[in-house]
């Protein structure tokens, strides 16, 4: 099966996924760990369609996903560069353009090491914040916990714990 | 927002649908009508390319579809015999194809007529029944009643009444 770019776009606008999971890692200096993924899930009848993305990006894993989906995900760094190139010359036409601007953003910080430091990780979580899909309750805890890391704010006040009740 | 073939092949082999409804209906001859559609459906933040499509195809209403989903629905037949024509020049890549097949022979078969006569409408209901979205149990049981009304097959047998105890 051979895919051209206007293809891949249109089905990328309606199956794809960009997504920015940060997740608790205590090896890591800031505590954290950011792991951005380009992901498009089909039933299994269609899997030939992921190893047709697989080979046209020359990058990511098909692997299962639930009972009767499978699922091709890029996740490794470089290869993420590639699709960020890719999507910045061929455009997404639905509103998922907007993750994925936000998602190239996020892709640019981390080449450039600034997840490794806790301001830069703010940022990214500041940006992660904002997309579609984000764990929004969760982001917003791990981003009161590093401003409260890096003295950007104060401990959580007594009123806000009280208002747990 | 310009929209070009491979792109809506893409987009259509992940969010299209190509459905063809069978209903009782009293003042037709046969007592059924068929109903093809073509359907995108997407989330209200994405009524945009709906319109674009309609505008493309110069075709179809775009309407509600659930809380916060719209959808662009595709019925009139010659209209139809349209977007027949366009994904039979531009071939969908997915397994949808398969379907997008079978609803294009019963567009042509309606486009003559078939669907008026009760040999058709068995024909139309052999075919919808291998379709990826059929509801197989009704269609099932209007074939067998369109079956005993031609004469093609004896009313059911007690064995068969029997099984459902």
């Amino acid at each position: 099966m051979n895919l051209n770019p206007d293809w891949i776009v249109g089905f990328v606008d309606g199956e794809g996924c960009f997504y920015v999971g940060v997740y608790a890692h205590p090896e890591m200096k800031t505590s954290y760990q950011v792991l951005p993924e380009f992901r498009v899930v089909q039933h299994e009848r269609d899997i030939q369609v992921l190893y047709a993305l697989k080979r046209f990006f020359r990058c990511g894993v098909v692997r299962r996903s639930g009972e009767d989906r499978y699922e091709l995900c890029i996740c490794k760094l470089s290869c993420l560069q590639e699709v960020v190139t890719f999507f910045e010359r061929h455009p997404l036409k639905t509103k998922k353009n907007a993750d994925f601007k936000k998602f190239a953003r996020i892709v640019r910080w981390m080449a450039e090491g600034r997840h490794l430091t806790t301001e830069g990780l703010i940022d990214i979580l500041e940006t992660v914040r904002t997309m579609n899909r984000a764990d929004r309750e969760k982001v917003e805890e791990t981003l009161l916990q590093l401003k409260v890391q890096s003295g950007q704010r104060d401990s959580p006040p007594q009123v806000e714990i009280s208002g747990t009740r």
